[in-house]
């Protein structure tokens, strides 16, 4: 029998490109393999993922969005258990989803725990904003709808208000974003640790490694913090965001499952006693993690393959400008995910890494 | 070890639904399940399938699908080893559609068999066009470049001019369809034999059996033949011509690879001295339709144990005309086939039907 999570209806709002896996192209196919019913409502079109530095296609407008959702609505077809939002193309569609949100939660209102949604912030990264700026107060405001958001550090920075310097501060600007937005679940995607100032005793991990954080509050607003530290590979993939986010979909949904009462428990937070390391979104992350590793060590696999295979010569003459040009596109394909061949491992994944719990001096002094 | 078939990249033209399963939201999980690279290029995004009678969305221009395909090229994202064209929502798009069949086949054209197109001429069913009159020459000026077409048995008559109203008819419409279009393969998919008048000897199937007749052409345009009769489930499954063409594109796919050189035979077809049973076109269908007949029979439970759920009644009142939309659309919904739980039959089919040879009496006389 097929190792599947617990059947799970997924609203998946985020973008389609015709070629490779990012957005909605990568998250429906994950959810999928591991047994979710995905409903895909893309936010872009396009032929190919920025990373190109090219592409071509349409972006939807935020009326369109409404009215497919609209469309759902006419029909009573909303019976979803977790929405899974992404890249939003203005802030007048990070509006829109904000409402298909909140309408969804409001329809599982008298089932506590019935609705989930997963958020993904996508607002930017290392250091810089790649949306408009008004985005960014309309992200401020539907988050605090959200139960679980997924921001990088750069994410987590613009909305704490907390510039990510060592383990405090980053504990800081996780405490910060469960109280400002009232939101349970957070996890930080991607840490870079050691470029953190040393402070307390937790040694950072060695230089090639990421760190993802997270937590879930206690009902005094507390956070429980756990950490995965994983080696980083030596390749800049596209859509390993997305990845995280549909395989902590799928994964949160089955942890949560295996917990008597959780399913049906408002935003599926656990007990006060129970442990940062013991949390289902620690357990989650850990397996995701290890999926996520073990499909990229393939990615890195075949694209060394692909790239070791001499380029059939063209004919005419290319000036150097559009030799380098081929070759970035040439490479920028040749990173595309492996996704199709590896549904075992995103499946039944061989589990790589441990979680770490933190260490109380590792903590600002008004969270020990 | 998965079974999954050779690698094949496919650029597959289709629509796009949020929730349920047809056009490209069927056939690119399916051919994904089996280890297919899919790009999939969205010639409409509705909120669900027209069979609901209500939907929302919006239709991409020929202009938009011609921009995408450009973005495509471009960015050299263009190695596909088949195409799968589907609905398209104008003649323009069909043209467009058309365009790019043939710019991918002349990409292609220094290696034979590198590339193949699949196309299913979406036009009406059960007598009647549901698209624009125009739409049918747009077809007939396009299929001379596709490989394989799967036409239903309206489509079928559409195309050949001839009525199917006997087992020798058939064979004329098919034996036309090869010589008008020059196209080497065809599948007929659904033909409803015991409503065709008795001629020769071939006893007709039972009632409830729908037939699936396919050829391909030996190199004098006769055709070779083959026949498949497969017990038809009581319910109406939208997206299953969609299902039913995916599930060919990876089968034939798989079966031309095991057969020596014949992936790099131009339209991988099959020397003239192959029997039409013995055709890998043949042994893909009796897969195809053993894993689409056990998904649709699970579907089918499914459907029931949704059904036979009491309907929690809604505040207010409701017309009896509201009831009835309420019911037909849950009715509708039930009836989405279950795709993502199901994808062990998909790659691994039990084998339930057999191919049938055609007497030679079945046959017209100029085909004997």
């Amino acid at each position: 029998m097929d190792s599947l999570v617990p059947e799970t209806r997924v609203l998946a709002v985020a973008s389609h490109v015709v070629y490779g896996h990012v957005g909605n192209t990568m998250a429906t196919f994950v959810m999928q393999s591991l047994g979710c019913e995905v409903a895909a409502l893309n936010t872009v079109h396009f032929s190919n993922h920025t990373g190109y530095r090219q592409f071509k296609g349409t972006r939807a407008t935020a009326q369109e969005i409404s009215d497919l959702y609209q469309g759902l609505c006419q029909s009573n077809l909303t019976d979803f258990d977790v929405m899974l939002s992404g890249y939003a193309p203005s802030a007048a569609a990070v509006e829109t989803v904000g409402t298909i949100g909140i309408d969804l939660q409001e329809k599982a209102e008298k089932k506590p725990g019935s609705f989930f949604w997963v958020l993904d912030p996508v607002m930017g990264d290392q250091g810089r904003l790649y949306v408009n700026d008004d985005v960014v107060p309309a992200y401020k405001k539907i988050i605090p709808f959200a139960d679980l958001i997924l921001p990088n550090q750069f994410e987590a920075e613009t909305l704490s208000g907390i510039k990510i310097t060592s383990l405090a501060t980053l504990a800081s600007a996780i405490t910060a974003i469960h109280r400002i937005y009232s939101v349970p679940h957070v996890i930080i995607t991607s840490v870079q640790l050691f470029k953190l100032s040393q402070s307390g005793s937790t040694p950072s991990p060695p230089e090639n490694f990421l760190t993802v954080i997270g937590s879930t509050t206690r009902s005094d607003g507390s956070p429980r913090l756990f950490r995965v530290d994983v080696p980083a590979l030596d390749c800049f993939f596209s859509g390993t965001g997305d990845m995280f986010a549909a395989l902590t979909v799928a994964r949160l949904s089955e942890a949560v499952s295996a917990v008597d009462g959780l399913r049906a428990t408002k935003s599926w937070v656990s007990p006060d006693d129970v442990a940062a390391t013991d949390l289902p979104l620690a357990s989650s992350t850990v397996k995701v993690l290890s999926s996520m590793h073990s499909v990229l060590e393939r990615t890195l696999e075949s694209r060394d393959a692909e790239l070791a295979v001499a380029v059939p010569a063209r004919e005419g003459e290319a000036s150097a400008e559009e030799l380098e040009k081929r070759d970035y596109l040439r490479r920028t394909k040749a990173a595309e995910v492996r996704l199709v061949r590896n549904t075992r491992i995103l499946r039944d994944p061989k589990i790589l890494f441990e979680l770490q719990d933190w260490k109380e001096e590792d903590l600002p002094q008004d969270l020990r």
